[in-house]
């Protein structure tokens, strides 16, 4: 098909939408190593993550074999208040940057959550309504996940009880009251609600919380009410399958005019997005039947894959959660005060630590006033304003197209757009004041991390 | 074509958006009143307007006799970047309120400035691009038109000067930082830049500002500095006339399924939104091919249609604009401090006041808390956050759509979504927290306002 008839933007029909999550893990030969309980060391089972997750979630926690899942109509319907997101043509930021490379980018930014996190917040309710539980519980840093997770609720008639981290919770009032709208409780953590709260009042009495915190007492609600779980946003391999519909829309709408990406390129915190996306391009290059450059963008002031272990470590800094293999810079690491935006993630999905660890990926970090300047720049030519965290996806996809320039390669870019910028302005502010600087840990800084990593026989890093 | 295969949202192609936009005044028996020099009293003349705006939309602004105006290439290529915006079947509203009625909005926020002003804003900047002009100037209140021009701007590499009202540049920094990072400056008004700003910081030197004294500013700036001229987001005819795209996108839409809507709804301020979405439908109207019911909705702290006088005032606070005769409160009247949200201005479109004049258009007045009601019930089933402006227009689509749950009429409802209410989350608390009053002028608060309109024969009311 001709290059002239690729519009700005490609929108499927409702009725090309996929029918079933892909789930990469059916294609890994080496398969992501389990979860373990930290108390003995041995494998999570379906019985005991059963206290945290709902039925359903676990069953699809622990499959590594069936490589299509069901999407339920209950969810496709949700899913059609917003999705299918559009695959854009970003033909404005090839021209400001002179390149013969073709970039597209998925946004998945149209939704009032303003990021990809709706995609698996409605799953993750559904189950729990479907379950005939009454509600759930879950904590959110920056609000993306936990405006996800009230939209979602809000729709389903389900109680949202959300740990907002106490600085956040002050300094994002916009967020909090997002999330008001749509029916769920807001709690700064840590609370007098919960025991680990009024322990870390008593001891700390003038914190201002850590998502740790917020963590175990989403968890403790969760596992000491009755008719309640806990959900989480990122990292798990449930969530990289329900964002998996990110990627099979991206490749059907390439498909539809035959265009085939030969660099995808996404943001990587807990690595829900980017996970998502290459999901379905990764099976084709696992099955061996086309092969693909992947690079997962991180910031450098939090380089899990790119200076981190690999290693099993703990998925929360409280240290109540399984322990996951994963790339991990120590459950203790927590980014300078200084980097803006999300992606302060201490590990990574199993998935793509085993993916990268086995050579299928790249990864690559970045500094923030480099993102910054690309995000300001792609607002400026493609009109929407970007999320910091998308905003690594944009400057390593402008890099790429740059070096294309230079050779004079017309390659094909995709990258993920992950969210809207609206409730990051204060970063956006002190990026136009000149007040941003970088903070890139030194050696010494990530030893404290590592030095917290549990140790045990077979977990040596 | 069947019911059953109305999707969610209906897409046009990019092949199938409009070429023209179209001008309802051609089609109008008794035309709008020309605006007038306030000095002479004499209809301002192309020269005069001249000083103001750019050449092109002077000729756009008195032009009542053409009815296509072609759509330049370039503007037509912006509008790619965020149109066809989509129009909703709103499904999951219908069935909350269990109406037999067809709801369907037309979305104009899935933008970064987040309403359908951009529409109007790009075409202004481009053609003062055109005339080799350097920058515009305006005002802004709340900030959504200030949004939209910085883009259009920044887009076009055009300087972009924004006089936003004091209160709310303080009280919103982040519009302010939107319109910073796409390039504008924005600078709080009353300021020390212009004649009229000292003047008022001498006479009030704790002022807050005002959109009146913002527009005065503006308009100094403009008409004293070579290569520049002021833009104006509402009232003006030119902005009718660009705004007409959403109207025609919309139509094509429905006419794509065969549907035809009994009634079309619209939030009214100065009248742009709802200029632009009836506006084709009321060329049916006009002449006689078909009939519809068109109902504007307004706040009912600032009821222009349905308590203001058709006459003669200035458009302006400040009194250095022209005189435009439409229904107005006098451009002295201020809607109560506890309104919250766009919809503020004294007057009317002179189109869409004529056209309420004679009868083609009905107009109805709104509280704000039941407007608020309305919106949070509209975001839970609908996942939009709705802006309290656009949140008018949804109070009434409701209100008609349970009334033919009463009646058991299948209509069809149309209203216009003109946009998302991210940065209005202030007034989302307020509701919330049980904080929202609903304020409704007496008739002594409106007789001031129309004390102010000036008198002179012809000029009755």
């Amino acid at each position: 098909m001709s290059e002239q008839k690729i519009p700005y933007k490609i929108y499927l029909d409702e009725s090309e939408m996929p029918l079933n999550w892909y789930n990469v893990r059916a294609d890994m030969k080496n398969k992501p190593a389990p979860l373990l309980n930290p108390g003995t060391l041995q494998p999570m089972t379906a019985q005991e993550l059963g206290v945290v997750f709902c039925d359903e979630l676990v069953k699809q926690e622990l499959d590594d074999t069936t490589p299509y899942i069901p999407i339920p109509t209950e969810i496709r319907d949700f899913y059609k208040m917003y999705r299918p997101s559009p695959l854009v043509r970003a033909y404005c930021l090839e021209e400001k940057l002179q390149t013969p490379a073709k970039i597209y980018y998925k946004f998945e930014g149209n939704n009032t959550s303003g990021s990809h996190k709706l995609n698996s917040a409605i799953a993750q309710a559904y189950y729990a309504k479907q379950q005939g539980l009454k509600g759930v519980t879950t904590e959110t840093g920056a609000g993306q996940w936990g405006t996800a997770l009230s939209m979602a609720c809000g729709y389903l008639g389900l109680d949202c009880k959300v740990f907002m981290v106490k600085c956040s919770y002050e300094q994002k009032p916009f967020r909090r009251e997002v999330m008001r709208t749509y029916g769920a409780s807001v709690t700064p953590s840590p609370s007098a609600e919960t025991e680990v709260g009024r322990k870390i009042l008593a001891e700390h009495p003038g914190t201002t919380g850590s998502l740790g915190c917020a963590i175990s007492e989403a968890v403790e609600v969760a596992t000491s009410t009755p008719g309640y779980r806990y959900v989480l946003g990122s990292v798990l391999n449930q969530v990289l399958l329900h964002q998996s519909i990110i990627g099979l829309e991206a490749k059907a709408a390439l498909d539809k005019y035959g265009v085939v990406p030969d660099i995808i390129i996404g943001c990587a915190g807990g690595g829900s997005n980017l996970g998502g996306l290459i999901s379905p391009f990764m099976g084709e290059k696992l099955r061996g039947e086309r092969d693909y450059r992947f690079i997962a963008v991180e910031p450098a002031s939090c380089p899990s894959f790119t200076r981190g272990k690999f290693a099993y470590d703990f998925c929360d800094t409280g240290m109540v959660c399984p322990l996951a293999k994963m790339y991990t810079l120590g459950s203790g690491f927590i980014p300078s005060a200084n980097h803006a935006g999300g992606l302060r993630y201490h590990g990574m999905s199993s998935v793509l630590s085993q993916l990268y660890h086995d050579g299928y990926m790249e990864a690559t970090s970045v500094e923030q006033t480099a993102v910054f300047q690309a995000a300001e720049a792609f607002a400026r030519v493609e009109g929407i304003l970007p999320a910091p965290e998308s905003s690594h996806a944009i400057k390593v996809a402008m890099d790429e197209a740059l070096k294309c320039k230079e050779t004079g390669e017309a390659k094909t870019i995709l990258f993920g757009l992950t969210g809207t910028g609206y409730f990051d302005l204060t970063a956006y502010e002190k990026f136009h004041n000149g007040e941003m600087t970088d903070s890139i840990p030194t050696d010494a800084d990530l030893q404290v991390g590592f030095d917290g990593i549990p140790r045990f026989p077979g977990n040596e890093f």
